[in-house]
């Protein structure tokens, strides 16, 4: 028998850094885990999401949500199996999405907890495509972005977590589409899934290249990065052109802003003048309304093979700070997703 | 028996202004009319309405609409009567808007008029509270503002055609309104309007006075002005707040970008993190859908005293350059229309 787990591995946020995230702002630290109580469950965590959006729970200023505070565990999606469960919802070895954090193990109301189902897909993909960036792209698209056949659609950080997804759905609806990513290999992948014209933003032909593959300008750009594409892509958004702004990757480490000229009366200029709709959005704001929605559409397509997906793991908890910045810098290939601890779902490898 | 009309005085534009523009920018030249074929109507212009969308048909750069060109007649909404008809539609002495420009006579086609009802209100209105201005104020505020009960909405250039019909229709929907304006007149007359708090952006205060307007922050900020009011609300702004971007008038005589810091990057950060609607529009994408229920609304408000509005007349078509110069610095009080002749539906005032 197992000695009972009293304690879990965690990457704290130790410091909240300016600008760009490094290494002292994170520290490994062992913690003792809280007694499970009536309606609570012990995890362990085997999957751990790294999205863009934590750079923002490392800042002190306020946002959608609230921040992590320094010496907190750091915040993010997992996939769980239940040790214990005092429960009757759960019983030890279900596997769950949880909102656990960075760490091993836990201790959450089971209230919290969304039962995930081995059989019908990979656990993992409960992080990605069926999960929080799949349905950020689901619900961008299908309320603010509104897709009709014929339109052409932009989207940039195309091989990601979102974009790879925006980019298949618009598709689905009949749309042009053109994605954008930064060097050979991404491009390549692009193709693979499905985009009508593959962009490397990297290219010192960049915009050029992006007004050959919008002849009819553009009528959604799915905002998920800012900076360089943004300023391509601007001058050929069409009249009544949506922009769901969903993210803003580039602008995550910045500390002030740039220099001049002002460029804001020039944009709330074009919104005027084309009737142009921007809008922010949280996937979590649809939850209640779209997520049903959601897991039936997606689990569909996927099943059918009509949207492909595409998993970047890391091994190790100890690993994942490394991979949130290189997240930050578009490193990652794919959802990016830190294995904590083995699979039970997934037959080991053979042994060579 | 009165000699036929031929000709038709006209102010033309004489040339593009860059930046501000100037008397020589304008003409008032006589030009023939063409002769009344089959389906057209003769026209004698009553009323002029003057608006600060005409800057922007100023310039040769694409708007939504094509500017106009160099010697031809500024463009314009009229309320005219009929003089010749060689269409059944209309008669002599009928009354019609007709968007035939700044000139004395026109001759126009038949259905590009609209019949104007002289028993309903005065004619004068068809320019203002019950046309174009108070139509943009009704469609920007029930399709993008979406005003609940309980909810603050601003609005600047609040004595306006546009903004006092958009402060009027938020308080009828329940909201809490916040008017701006210029100076203690038109201060004053937002208190007659029924805004529950009148701002003066001219006062050195007046920050700190609209912070303390808005306890619980703004949730519609219907922008027409833009600039330094802009600046002001920016920050007021509250989670989930729509912009509908009717206009931005402080900005129409810009020739080139403000100085930095470039703001851009904080617009859209706020928009993402807010999930903010910011969306441009005008009345006219909306008049095949939304147009017959204004004409319902508005007239049973009027009809009921639940609607105000203020009419701002200049008298002859040779003192329209001047009002509208003074239009785009804000000089007008109230909707300003150019009284081109005689209201023929309104009695002579008394001999004193």
């Amino acid at each position: 028998m197992l000695p009972p787990v009293t304690h879990s591995r965690a990457v704290v946020l130790a410091s909240r850094p300016v600008g760009e995230p490094a290494r002292s702002n994170l520290r490994l630290e062992t913690r003792e885990l809280p007694a499970v109580a009536d309606g609570q469950v012990l995890l362990r965590t085997i999957y751990l999401s790294l999205d863009p959006y934590m750079r923002g729970r490392m800042n002190a200023t306020r946002s959608y949500a609230k921040p992590v505070e320094v010496g907190e565990v750091m915040e993010g999606g997992t996939v769980c199996e239940v040790l214990e469960s005092a429960s009757p919802a759960f019983s030890p070895g279900d596997i769950v999405l949880a909102h656990s954090g960075w760490q091993t193990h836990a201790v959450q109301d089971s209230q919290s907890l969304r039962r995930v189902d081995p059989a019908k897909a990979p656990i993992s993909t409960a992080l990605g495509v069926l999960g929080m960036p799949g349905f950020a792209a689901y619900v961008g698209l299908t309320e603010i972005g509104r897709v009709r056949p014929g339109e052409t659609l932009v989207v940039a950080a195309a091989t990601g977590a979102v974009g790879s997804v925006v980019g298949q759905i618009a598709k689905i609806q009949g749309a042009h589409t053109v994605g954008i990513a930064g060097g050979a290999r991404k491009v390549a992948f692009l193709r693979e899934l499905g985009f009508d014209v593959a962009l490397d933003h990297r290219s010192p032909t960049f915009e050029y290249e992006l007004s050959e593959a919008v002849p009819d300008g553009i009528d959604i750009y799915f905002e998920n990065v800012g900076g360089a594409v943004w300023d391509a892509v601007f001058d050929h958004l069409n009249d009544f052109a949506r922009v769901p702004v969903c993210g803003l990757i580039s602008q995550y480490n910045e500390t002030s802003a740039p220099a001049g000229p002002d460029r804001l009366p020039q944009l709330m200029s074009a919104i005027n003048i084309k009737r142009l709709v921007v809008r922010g959005f949280t996937q979590r704001d649809f939850i209640s309304t779209h997520y049903s929605e959601f897991q039936r559409d997606m689990s569909a397509w996927l099943s059918a093979g009509r949207i492909k997906y595409r998993e970047d793991f890391v091994d190790g908890l100890e690993n994942a700070p490394d991979a949130f910045f290189g997240l930050l810098k578009g490193k990652n290939f794919g959802k990016l997703i830190v294995k904590v601890a083995d699979d039970p779902t997934r037959p080991a490898p053979p042994v060579p």
